[in-house]
């Protein structure tokens, strides 16, 4: 991978409130705000998770996935923007695909795609074969680009597997979330075994649940990998929980640490060129 | 761990049927035959599952699985009896837990514990964290300790907060079973951070599914841990898949190979000794 640092960021996910964080952007104007401010700082990618306006819940509806992509799109039509198509809330495959069904200037470039049936804290989150395989042709047959989510050894081979099925294709690209219960830690042997495991042709972000982002997101940088950051992961700035994080402050370490590491942001544009992508200037997802 | 070999005998699983080979027990006397005669080669212990008799489709009811116990000690009252708790087929906890409710000399001595859900080749398997604690919090207040089954680094992670949380007691029994496909893969590197990972006072086997059965039970006798055998894992006695394993042939290879290692067959009664098991002689499950 070229040496420039990929930064994936996650700014609102499934689960923070904002009675836990007033710092979460749940409705689309927040979001959308959120998003070009830390492009504005320097990012490469977007993972969006919607929400609904009213209720704060997670929503799988393409209309408000919509919104959020021609907010951001209006300012900043490079940066590279992957939708979530979790089954944590919604388990039907009409569901979870539905924000893979928008089109022209609001088509995402990639769709987050998790490898394999897991654990988190205190729920099951199930992702059955059929699942994964109908979620990967269905991106492959729109030209929307994978978003691999690996949590345990495991899920990379079975990201092998697809790609012998001929369900995903090179260059791949990889978030490792470390840290998470019932998957692999986050230490540096796990870690480690996930990176070698890779298949050829892959870009990687390192991920950290929790206190493990921070910790995480340092080794991705030294690693020469990419990182994860954000709100999502982690509502917290410093490890001792005393101080809530913003999404800014989170990417400013990034760029700190990145820096003393003497690594440059990936621009968006760099990345879509590597994983074959549409330029970002009106056309979106794969390049044709 | 003591330096004697665990024989961790599974001979029927879920998925074989008479079909797929002729030598797979579905019927209870099949079952109770083959597992006397494993105990008569030497095993150590035996991971029962039950099938309807009529349709040979796999059951939870405590009925059959106390014929089968019923089966067994009338002969063999030491071995160490394990029964699935699978939630590959019944979800409920009602239908999981029910073999755990066989009482006095029907009692199984273990009950397995799958650490967190996860994708076999075609289905995936849900484990609940709920649904884990609750396995593991009935086999405490029963007094059956559980067999817990690690496909992947994390689940051992699990096990670990389990302990934390006081809901399963040292010392353990781990399956450690690689080669799935979404899940650890069969090398040394896998197994290897995995037996590195085991809490203290852990006593484990290694799987291999299909092919992975030999490699990983060969790795087993040679680093110095026990072997989970059986037609559940593999119908294969080659990995040429040339001629169909019986368990009878299975369990051979592997005390030739054992006997090569200098390795002798762990008896039940030192495997209860070591686990504070009941002595066998009519009262099962953890000595009170």
């Amino acid at each position: 991978m070229g040496n420039n640092l990929i930064v994936n960021f996650t700014p609102t996910g499934m689960i923070p409130t904002k009675e836990m964080t007033p710092h979460v952007p749940i409705i689309v104007p927040e979001i959308v705000d959120q998003v070009l401010e830390a492009s504005e700082l320097g990012i490469t990618m977007v993972h969006l998770h919607a929400r609904d306006s009213q209720t704060g819940v997670p929503t799988y509806k393409k209309e408000i996935y919509g919104e959020i992509i021609e907010g951001i799109r209006k300012y900043d039509p490079e940066l590279v923007i992957c939708v979530s198509l979790s089954g944590r809330n919604f388990s039907e495959f009409e569901k979870r695909s539905e924000p893979l069904f928008l089109e022209g200037a609001l088509k995402p470039d990639m769709g987050s795609l998790t490898l394999s049936s897991l654990n988190f804290n205190a729920t099951a989150s199930t992702n059955s074969p059929e699942m994964i395989q109908k979620l990967a042709k269905t991106m492959l047959e729109n030209g929307i680009i994978p978003e691999l989510e690996a949590f345990d050894i495991g899920m990379i081979n079975y990201a092998k597997y697809l790609a012998k099925k001929g369900l995903i294709k090179p260059p791949y690209y990889f978030n490792l979330i470390l840290g998470n219960i019932a998957c692999a830690q986050a230490n540096l042997l796990n870690a480690g075994i996930m990176i070698n495991d890779l298949p050829e042709k892959s870009l990687w972000s390192l991920a950290g649940i929790g206190n493990a982002q921070l910790k995480m997101n340092s080794i991705g940088i030294a690693i020469g990998g990419g990182v994860r950051v954000g709100i999502e992961d982690n509502i917290w700035y410093d490890t001792k929980r005393t101080k809530l994080a913003s999404n800014n402050s989170l990417i400013k370490r990034i760029h700190t640490i990145a820096q003393a590491n003497e690594r440059k942001i990936m621009p968006a544009s760099e990345f879509r060129a590597l994983m074959n992508m549409a330029p970002g200037n009106g056309s979106y997802g794969l390049k044709r």
